[in-house]
């Protein structure tokens, strides 16, 4: 371990030393999961002794995984190993020894690594949550669960108030620190893949609910940059599982630079929910399939949520908040209702099956929607698709367009809906091949010609809108991936989560 | 005028009227050029006089255009027509009337217009900027002529040092305004298309040298937004043309909310320059070619000598900042340098014409490298390029590769190279097909196995790099063009300027 560089979580196992296991770790997960075999003893919480795991009276499994998924079907007793930590199994018993990586480092006495006692914690995780139910693939189920995911998520954190309370929202990890992140110079949100998208659709209502400008930061380029962040900024780390390599150590970066760090995770214990100061959980359940989709969803919930609590304050917006808060209410019924376009996605998937090249078009709340659903189709359909800003269409992507390139425009009603009704007419004016995503009853005003498909989203509240607009482009992704006879669930090259820079 | 929304630049002909026009113009630009047939009144400074356009003694040539290139080749002598003048042209007469629209929009008394006096002004432009010269194209010419506007941007504004004197850049425009630049809250870059690339470049190096938090917007996407912008906010705003309609909206709404506004242009006399606080000229000449070429290095190298006067007073960075200076002298030489790649890059460009799609691959100071290479080929050869930042290639676009697929990989040495190195080999891993941009004599460490085609480009100093790095791809976009048959200077459904929305 002195001589490694980088993030790695190693298991050796040698021939010469039988019965024995040797574990180690820096930067990635790694989690130690412990199965009592005589369940009598199992009743006390003699877990919580750290005597327990070197003891060699309890007969047990024991199993080690970078991911609580993989363990949770066996046990739910975990050991959360430390950086410099090294585990040594030998003959059913379990000692963890801590290296000390600086004296090592620097060139001082290697002194031998110390042993150290831990507790075990217990995984909130159901096994049921990993399990497919009726459904095909996780990805597929993940799609359908969205209203109860986002019911969990909002689960009480939304006061419905009353003759004399106002509606509001609360977050308790994040109460304490309100003050500050209201003063702060900068929002900085800081996320990658699908948690950067999901950050970008919530940043118009936090803006306009905060005042506070919020800067958008992929976390391999903040790193990268080695950019500017400082005790005056709060900065929010945003990561379904929490261990995403880049934020984590974009989240270092900036505990170094003594900004506030707030988290935005999926899961408990997770480094990031570990070494933020604040935070919120997502409580989305657990996400098995690789393209993530409800926790994107509860994602933009939760920092809507966040935007609706740091402005709770101001008098002005108090009607605003309340509309929000009344659409957050009936949001999930209206994810219902949207899912129900599941076959018309899967007629559309069918046509497009052939495609080469897709262009997503969005602007305001939806420009998340854009790449996001451009990410989904990406990733799992292995489709060249691009999500674009609408704006910059005459910049440069107007001259691909032709009759011959799919083009998915969103254009459900919020305050840029004109500008995009005259992006749709000059797309068309260029032959594009139009798929037109419009709210109810808006198809004659978003194609006037009935040129082109139009998919008809139910109404919400504009800033919500974005976890309406995703969900058919989640199921056309779905559908065209299945169709063309790829895995969903496990697309090629990539992983769930990105432990590694 | 009264009636209609939006921006417009309108000329109207009857029937009715014969020898009459009238031409009026909102938030688009309209130029009108007077060309004296009289070459002897034509000596002395006539056109000064207010009275001049009116007199219907000089027998004269009217011309009216958007962009001042049409106008040229027959006048210097034009007048900037202003929002809500109406210019009505009759018998060789010109008669100009402002419309006052603020009473007649609310519904005062609608009075007549006003007959105003203008005095003309002179282009500063040269007839030879506008012609081919000996190349074939407007872009192929304005890619070549690079060592020649990069010398024009820096000349007079570099100063070389000596025994006592520091190496130090000047910028006249801005020199009054510095103490307040270095004192904002945030740097605001915005721009479009490729300016707001050419921002990008130029944003780690300003964040470096000034230690002010340096944040990016596309004008349309603030606009949408309505962003929170402030009066501690110092918002650049980036338009090689002046007159983009979006970036022109976005300084007017950052007028309004007080921030300081700096215009950085191609065009003097254009809008942004009128209109902002203060500013820099990029003067790279006339720029013809739809797809921005010279006007992109020459934007980037502006932005590059303002992060090196913002930060021009810290002791700690004068090395770097020297270094960057001398860096800045050389890069002419070193981009003639880069240009002897041409026949290679046309070499490479048959073997890509036939390809659907292409990715581009960058990250750090060269990531708007991979966003400005692929926007080039996106525009005129019309093949549906990505640019992505190498950061994010395990969050999704990793699923893409496989041994069909093109990618480029930009790989020249500064402080990412090592990240760069472990991108490669995984693309590799993943069978894609390679092309590696990097530093002079360093194919062996960027593509250890010899796989994949190397670019080789002359090493500068890191944050100059994307001038010469982006050379290479604008020469693979035109040689593709031409190649595939397309028009390289008037791409499919592009216009120069963007002026609408």
């Amino acid at each position: 371990m002195r001589h490694l560089e980088g993030a790695y979580a190693l298991i050796f196992k040698s021939l010469h030393y039988p019965n024995e296991l040797i574990a180690c770790k820096r930067g990635s997960p790694l989690l130690l999961g412990v199965k009592e075999l005589n369940e009598e003893f199992n009743s006390g919480p003699t877990f919580h002794d750290s005597k327990f795991l070197s003891n060699n009276d309890h007969p047990k499994e024991l199993f080690l995984s970078s991911d609580a998924h993989a363990i949770v079907e066996h046990t739910k007793k975990v050991l959360v190993i430390e950086d410099g930590e090294v585990v040594h199994l030998k003959d059913g018993n379990v000692s963890i020894l801590k290296f000390d990586n600086d004296k090592g480092r620097h060139g001082g006495s290697l002194s031998r690594p110390a042993s150290v006692q831990r507790a075990l914690s217990v995984l909130e995780m159901e096994v049921e949550q990993i399990n497919k139910g009726n459904y095909e693939h996780y990805m597929q189920k993940e799609i359908h669960e969205q209203p109860e995911s986002l019911k969990t998520t909002m689960s009480g954190r939304l006061i419905r108030g009353g003759s004399c309370k106002a509606k509001t929202v609360l977050l308790g990890g994040l109460k304490d620190h309100f003050k500050t992140i209201r003063r702060s110079r900068r929002i900085v949100f800081i996320g990658c893949g699908t948690s950067y998208n999901a950050a970008l659709a919530a940043r118009p209502i936090l803006e306009e609910l905060s005042g506070v400008p919020v800067t958008m930061e992929i976390a391999s380029d903040l790193l990268d940059r080695q950019g500017p962040i400082y005790r005056e900024d709060t900065a929010v780390f945003v990561s379904q599982s929490g261990e995403t390599a880049d934020t984590l150590h974009a989240l270092e970066y900036a505990l170094e630079n003594g900004a506030l760090c707030v988290g935005i995770t999926n899961t408990v214990g997770s480094a990031i929910a570990r070494h933020t100061h604040c935070g919120v959980h997502i409580n989305a359940g657990a996400e098995i399939g690789v393209a993530s989709t409800k926790a994107y969803t509860s994602q933009i919930v939760v920092m809507a949520m966040l935007a609706l609590a740091i402005g709770g304050d101001a008098i002005s917006s108090q009607t605003r908040r309340e509309a929000i808060i009344d659409g957050l209410f009936d949001l999930p019924n209206k994810v219902r209702e949207v899912l129900k376009l599941d076959q018309e996605m899967k007629d559309l998937a069918k046509l497009l099956i052939a495609e080469q090249s897709l262009l997503v078009f969005g602007r305001g709340y939806n420009y998340a929607t854009a790449l996001e659903g451009a990410l989904k189709v990406k990733e799992v359909a292995l489709m060249h698709s691009e999500g674009m800003l609408a704006g910059e269409m005459k910049h440069g992507p107007l001259a691909l367009v032709d009759e011959n390139l799919t083009i998915i425009v969103i254009a459900t009603r919020d305050s840029c809906f004109s500008k995009q009704q005259s992006v749709i007419q000059q797309l068309h004016a260029r032959k594009g091949r139009l798929i037109v995503m419009c709210s109810k009853g808006d198809a004659v005003s978003a194609c006037p010609g009935g040129f082109g498909r139009v998919i008809e989203v139910p109404q919400v509240e504009d800033c919500l809108q974005p976890v309406i607009n995703i969900v058919p482009l989640q199921l056309l992704a779905y559908h065209l991936t299945v169709l063309r006879g790829y895995n969903v669930d496990q697309p090629r090259n990539l992983a769930k989560s990105v432990t590694t820079q």
